[in-house]
């Protein structure tokens, strides 16, 4: 069977590739996955019409892909919490287990981390994978793979929110309408918020994002001033979390503006450049700002939410291919179709 | 127009009472209020089978109430946030604003706190109240007054779900099914809790606290160990929070047993004598207890939550009288029948 | 007796001033004081040289002065924790006890609070004046008028440490070796760090910062690089914690550079300007960044730590000038001499 | 050359012990240590004079040991930190890389840790031992041997007072002023606190404990009450913190008098069976439990303490024994003679 390979920037192509000869023995604590479905995330497309993010350079043909699903079908010798055919979902980065960082519980910060599809490691748009068990996820029969492979966005939401230290009841802004503020808004109120606001400039975004909850409000950055709605809404007090998704350093200049006396920032987004800090307003308010990078040991919270109900991200995924389809499913995912959230390809079975 | 007065244990009458002139004069900061929907506590319940709860004796005649909402029809020369007309839901313990205890944030824990219908601080079961403008909050339109008047004892399970800092994904159980165990479960999902065990003894109780939302799983400790539940729904890792909403010495000794390593448990349920601590337990877990007295800060936050409709309190509203029956009702609530949760009381307007 | 009045930018004057008159009545809960000892703060100097800070402009001749002690001469009826006699520092800044943020426990928040020596408010460099009971804290026999009058400032490094949430055993990082740079690294080692690295330009204040406890290393930021030896001397991870007390837009522009993972950063230094924030070093590392706006809570840990010689700021005031030279001590502050720290005023007895 | 073996309960003998050809192979992360200093610890003493503690059972000869210094001799293919001729001191408990607990950090309570001296684990009075790296830590050449020796039970400390999260000019209280009561007060001191009360019955405990800080406070348990020393020191307030490290139940059973709102209890000794709880006492003042199970994370901080100066434990190491006379050092720890702290032993170099 073939894989999705980003021969360079620009082409890809379905084939045959010999990774599956790498991952030949399996570690003890190891298990080997049969892919099903996975998510195409904006890095991927980036490489794709890149050929790299930063320092990270795609120099060698690489397999895309890391928001993923599957079935177990081989377990190492010291695997004690899978077995062959459990359905699972897979968290991507891979840290060393000794490093200081790790030892610390922040694994996501470990700069050993390999993580899939990330030059030069390969992404998991291939039939089957080796992976550790620790970062193997069985799934509830009552979560399907598509919402398993949601999961990865999904997490970078959830840790963002947990970072925050919301607080039942605050009232949370997320700049941003694209998957990962849509993710971060379902985030904030499944970790307490009564309220999030969202922000956009696209209208279509804003729909969707309202369409996720009662509880969320759209609020068209082009229309509308952002500060002037929120102080009307909370007596001039202002929100107690604000999320940056955009990436966009005109936001992110801005993000103290809204917030309440004794609120919290999270920044998501990523900045090529440093931005503008307003130091003075985040002082007079004396704000918390929380930075973060990508997420750790919310995989397992993810599927329990999703399970619960507590989350539902079955409205995200607008779009799904088959495997055979996946050249194509990318050309439409960079075209960035107004109305898509999150495109899926679906493997063989 | 009369108020419902404890004449003394035992014995309730609905009469005229002076206090209205008390209260003639408004403060600068304060509003006056027409009392709307009244809910019964179990602790005005107590004062009328047992005439004291704990230190606190009902010496004298003493109006009964403390979960109230109403319509502002004055306002006090300062009072800027509130105007006549506004529908409101009010906090019933007013603190020392300069107490050191206030001034850090905690004024929940001022021992200067007067509290209605805790002697001799008189309730609100009577026509009109004085109250300061810092602890009366506007209703939006779409919160009832029968909602608003759940909000104190919704407090209680709010601040107890911020105690517990819980984080998206969080197992919770909640030991108890009475009216404070299952606004703590809701509060908790609200909060950020993935899945809710309730334990109780009585079926009924647990078929209403299920029926609240399919995250809520009722566990009858009659019948099926909690322990080996958590263990085997949680790969034997055990629960993050456990909230004690039993008062019960039996039920607080066990605690521990459920909780995961880093877990947290929230003393809720108040207790006439020291219960038996399990150091032993709690130390290998490193669990963190937090024990709480009622609420601060948390009024605001439950209007925004039942108006944006993260958590809904209008099943648990399952009787409700008029003034004219108020005793009647005392009676009824006294005799606690398992399939009331909240019984309220509306005043004519 | 007289009063120090900035008359308007650059011309100070000791004279007779009008302002006891409006203090002539005591409130129930105020204290009547007679001042002792008053540091000159860069605050207090730059009103003198520029007539204005930020949107605070001397536009009426004003008493300068804000850090202080002295000794309560009445009490108001209400006052129960202060008599005449007592030995006293005051802090600076009443906020209005009833609004949000002062309930909430960030009373220096709270855009009501009144600060000494910021226009339209009067300093304290004067023979008496009125303060609340709950801004005003005794002093033990071992802490001096001297050292109390240096609580105001050694507050803002106090304030900064406990936002910092330091772990005993951290290492931290001070930007400035300023007045505040050298009582936040005061602050940081009573405050749990194991050692602290103070970087400035000027030779001189290091010296003096290294003399402050073996536990304080200068670095001259014009000689070494400050992340080259924060990573030679942590093996490459990093500081736990920077504190920016520069105030210089340069300085604030590299805060993330020499800390680990999961480090934090506090914002002391007012900057006027936005800075450039280096988000993608802030994310990789997780970096949380705490912005202080001067100080709330803690003026009597202060005072115990001086009382037990936690913190000792005696080597701290360099010079000390009698009232009737205010005008003298003034100009000798505006020209910055390389060897002072701290001048205080006496005020006759 | 030998070891110290617990033969069986009440028996010791120094003896060669073929331990050493277990560790022949060194992993690539492991280090080969020659042991220099171990301290003598309660532990070691109960399992000579009990043969157990708890579940820990003495079945088979076991050499005693875990509070250990000595200097690295061989180091493992993959090793970086470290190389031969470093001296260092070891951390005693080796959790699973890979296990749930270890990776959130907390990987003191992994059930899975293997600690010296803990049957069937041996301990360190032996001439060599193999390590993990990432548990050895380098020593800077201003700590001595035996200071390094003090590095575990200072841990214990070191770890109560971060799990406190002491807040700068804390007043803390102490109960029990033996070797662990006495490095949490120094602990407490060093991670924050203005001044520090220790109780016990015995005056010459005391008399040690004050002389290690002017601010720590002997309070004769017997002779004086400690609540009221609190209450009349505070202005009725109350303390920040109470350590528990007696292990007494009649001195846990009265740890939230002396308490303040929104002050923490630290349960540090262990209890054979449950203590008597005041949950009236916990709940009004909101306290928060800490329960803490050894310590994580936290000897390179001792190691930075000791190197700066923050702590000092010279004074707590009473006695010093050659290796040869280790029996004879036994029989003296097991008689607890009054006026030692910590006795240690030396063995060969």
């Amino acid at each position: 069977m073939k894989s999705l390979v980003l021969e360079r920037k620009d082409e890809l192509s379905l084939r045959d590739f010999p990774i599956d000869k790498d991952e030949a023995v399996l570690g003890p604590r190891d298990v080997r996955i049969k892919l099903h479905t996975v998510g195409i995330c904006g890095s991927d497309v980036h490489y794709y019409t890149h050929g790299r993010i930063g320092p990270f350079v795609v120099n060698e043909p690489m397999i895309l892909g890391h928001e993923a699903s599957g079935t177990v079908i081989e377990t190492g010798s010291d695997v004690t919490t899978l077995k062959a055919g459990d359905r699972v979902c897979m968290e991507p980065g891979i840290p060393d287990p000794n490093s200081k960082a790790t030892r610390l519980g922040m694994y996501n910060v470990d700069p050993a981390v390999r993580f899939w599809a990330t030059p030069p490691v390969h992404g998991i748009l291939r039939p089957t994978c080796v992976h550790p068990e620790a970062f193997t996820f069985k799934l509830p029969d009552n979560v399907s793979f598509a919402e398993a492979a949601m999961v990865e966005p999904l997490a970078v939401g959830v840790h963002a929110a947990t970072k925050a230290k919301i607080k039942p009841g605050d009232i949370a802004v997320v700049l941003g309408a694209g998957p990962i503020g849509l993710v971060t808004a379902l985030s904030a109120l499944a970790g307490g918020c009564a309220r999030v606001y969202v922000t956009d400039l696209a209208e279509k975004k804003l729909e969707i994002a309202e369409s996720l909850s009662p509880a969320i409000v759209g609020v068209d950055a082009g229309k509308e001033s952002l500060v002037d709605r929120i102080k009307a809404d909370t007596d001039s007090w202002g929100c107690d979390v604000v999320f940056e998704a955009t990436g966009s350093p005109k936001a992110a200049a801005k993000v103290f503006e809204p917030l309440a006396p004794g609120g919290c920032v999270v920044m998501i987004g990523g900045q090529s450049e440093p931005i503008a800090y307003d130091a003075g307003a985040a002082m007079i308010r004396e704000a918390r700002v929380e930075n973060i990078f990508r997420y750790a040991h919310v995989f397992p919270r993810c599927v329990a939410m999703l399970s619960s109900g507590t989350i539902d991200v079955k409205p995200l995924i607008t779009r799904t291919f088959d495997f055979a389809e996946s050249v194509r499913a990318f050309e439409i995912a960079a075209s960035a179709p107004a109305g898509d959230v999150k495109m899926q390809i679906e493997l063989p079975q």
